[in-house]
């Protein structure tokens, strides 16, 4: 019995590692849909060689590239809103959802329908729409899988008990390329210097919150919807091997815990798996005698004030998760493009979120509340990008 | 609902760790038998403090003793094979059994009984009697719960999945007071030495085992009868600190692990806990980053043979293990004793095996049998010593 699958985001960093994982498990897997951006080239690509039965852009005006890249091979296509709509409709047992940034919020929102389970990379729909992401997944009945290795670690380390009986949980940070600099250092870094991550070879964005550790922070919010626990429950601890993913503390002293390679496919193997058992994947064996040692620290909250701030975002909830997500999206690429420092994204988050925490309070109650609301945060923190470049001028 | 436990070998350090957690729970648990060795007045005032309804020592000429040190209190008490024998058969939802050696054996494999939980504690039922011990726990339905912290680990760790999709289990291992000690300091090393362990406070048998790693060995063996793993699927890392106690590697690259502060009360509670949950104990909170690093290096079989003996009869199995245990126990009080050196201990359980090959290949199909085994390997392990201590006088 195959599964049918489905990838949101195919041409990004976790869509072409599920795409190496399922081309390892032709038996297990056949491919459904693939939805990437704009590249035309690259989805065709992965649709001939993954046998997908559908390809779909989000950008409409790539609809002849995509068209004349997938001539001969028989496989439809189409871009735009409505292919993509037809890309999440389509018969599918999981749907890995890898869209990064507010644009994955609604083809993941559709994706959830009964009998399917969605393995879930996309960050927004935890951080933005958490509320109303998990409440529609109880509803439909949709298992929610997470494909983060720190939350597919967690929740391996998890199947030991019941919610209940959870202290707390520790997910692990690597504590980026700035771990050991001093904040003087830290606020002249430039975009080359914190997208060289130690440890994972990921996107830019998700990279750069790596560096400001805001990437630990908003898994934190997600733990927090996916497993059910609050502020007072949820802790970080700084790794620089990336070894230790996660660590369930229990009320009765033990502790269990999810390791691995730092190697995305191993937890996206480990999402997709049907419920009956695992499927091989021949990671590197982890030789924890070769590694040595696995070193543990504090993480600096003075060094890092993303980490702070979405610490106080979790710790208050309500709206605050979605403006601070958007508010980071808008000074993360802001920072790459070099329109601001490194130190300015923590300054313009914090200032998006004080600036619009009177006005919205409650978290958002659908997709469409949690949309607006990023739309809002985006444009206050854009202003706020303004003025510093205004100022810096 | 609280749940019935009997303590065999109440009197020892697991037994009155285990008197330790049980009054930490009145509510949880009530106690309905003791069963200690010689030591009157230690398990009447166990029974005293506990409210045990019934104690036994397995040395009947104790009797009047205990008989005295329990009078006015209204506990039934008796001395020897029979009262042990009515102790097991009293009522109870677990039998926390932690009589040490071969005496362990008939009193453990007595308990077992449908409708009740064995929390095992006591490693030769494994070691000595492995195959007749699983086997007779499958027939009856009675589920082993492991007390030793690697195994209580390894457990936990392995709810993650299903056992057919285990590549391998790594139990740690503390690498015992002699960890950095050069080959000719450890044949040097006296019984004051090799009880100070570094983590653990146990008994002197094992503490030795550990020092030996015979320990880890013992282990490795024990992890296969419970697990149903074969030596291929079992290894061994030291680890000085003791906070990993157990990791399993699952054959898509994941790996559970797990962790806890070196206490053998978090092991012992999680045992005992109902199926239904867990119970409070408030260990000393993990803090790893106040402990900041956790090493791991390859066991060294040149200068700890006994684990590589260990190794070698888990892997050739059949009588291999029985011989082993009941050498090493010959072994080891012969070292404590002041006897034989140190590694005169490895020599003569190699020695033991060496001599017994031949006559013994399969493995006891009863605790007959094995009883039978162990009696003659420490016949053959006792004239070793003898003639090691002729040679060395």
């Amino acid at each position: 019995m195959s599964r049918a699958i489905t990838i949101l985001g195919a041409t990004g960093s976790v869509g072409r590692s599920t795409l190496d994982v399922v081309a390892r498990h032709r038996d297990a897997f056949t491919v459904s849909a693939l939805v990437g951006g704009r590249d035309a080239q690259a989805l065709a690509q992965a649709a001939r060689e993954s046998g997908a039965r559908f390809a779909a852009l989000s950008d409409a005006s790539r609809h002849a590239a995509l068209r004349e890249a997938l001539s001969g091979s028989g496989i439809a296509c189409g871009a735009g809103p409505e292919a993509v709509a037809e890309a999440v409709a389509r018969d599918a047992d999981v749907v890995l959802a890898a869209i990064s940034g507010a644009a994955g919020l609604k083809p993941t929102f559709d994706a959830m329908k009964p009998g399917r389970a969605i393995a879930l990379a996309n960050k927004e729909c935890l951080v933005s729409a958490g509320d109303a992401f998990m409440a529609r997944a109880r509803a439909l009945g949709v298992p929610i899988l997470p494909v983060d290795s720190e939350h597919n670690a967690l929740r391996q380390a998890l199947a030991a008990g019941r919610i209940e009986d959870v202290v707390s949980l520790t997910l692990t940070a690597s504590g980026g390329p700035f771990r050991t600099w001093n904040a003087q250092a830290i606020a002249a870094a430039t975009p080359a210097q914190a997208l060289k991550h130690p440890n994972w070879s990921m996107g830019a964005k998700i990279t750069i919150d790596s560096a400001t550790l805001m990437n630990k922070g908003l898994e934190l919010i997600e733990a927090g919807h996916l497993f059910g626990v609050g502020a007072d429950r949820l802790h970080v601890v700084v790794h620089p091997q990336s070894i230790v993913h996660g660590l369930v503390y229990w009320r009765d002293g033990s502790i269990t815990a999810g390791l691995g390679a730092p190697d995305m496919r191993v937890p996206i193997i480990n999402a997709l798996a049907p419920a009956t058992g695992r499927l091989d994947f021949d990671a590197p064996r982890l030789d924890l005698a070769a590694i040595g040692a696995l070193s543990f620290e504090q993480p600096d909250l003075e060094r890092f004030p993303c980490l702070a701030l979405a610490i106080g975002a979790l710790e208050r909830g309500g709206a605050e998760p979605t403006v601070l997500n958007a508010a980071n999206e808008v000074a993360v690429a802001a920072f790459i493009a070099g329109e601001i420092g490194f130190s300015l994204i923590a300054v313009t988050v914090e200032q998006a979120c004080e600036h619009m925490v009177g006005e919205w309070r409650s978290p958002p109650a659908d997709i469409e509340t949690a949309l607006a609301l990023d739309a809002q945060a985006r444009n206050v923190a854009r202003k706020m990008v303004e003025s510093a470049r205004a100022r810096a001028s």
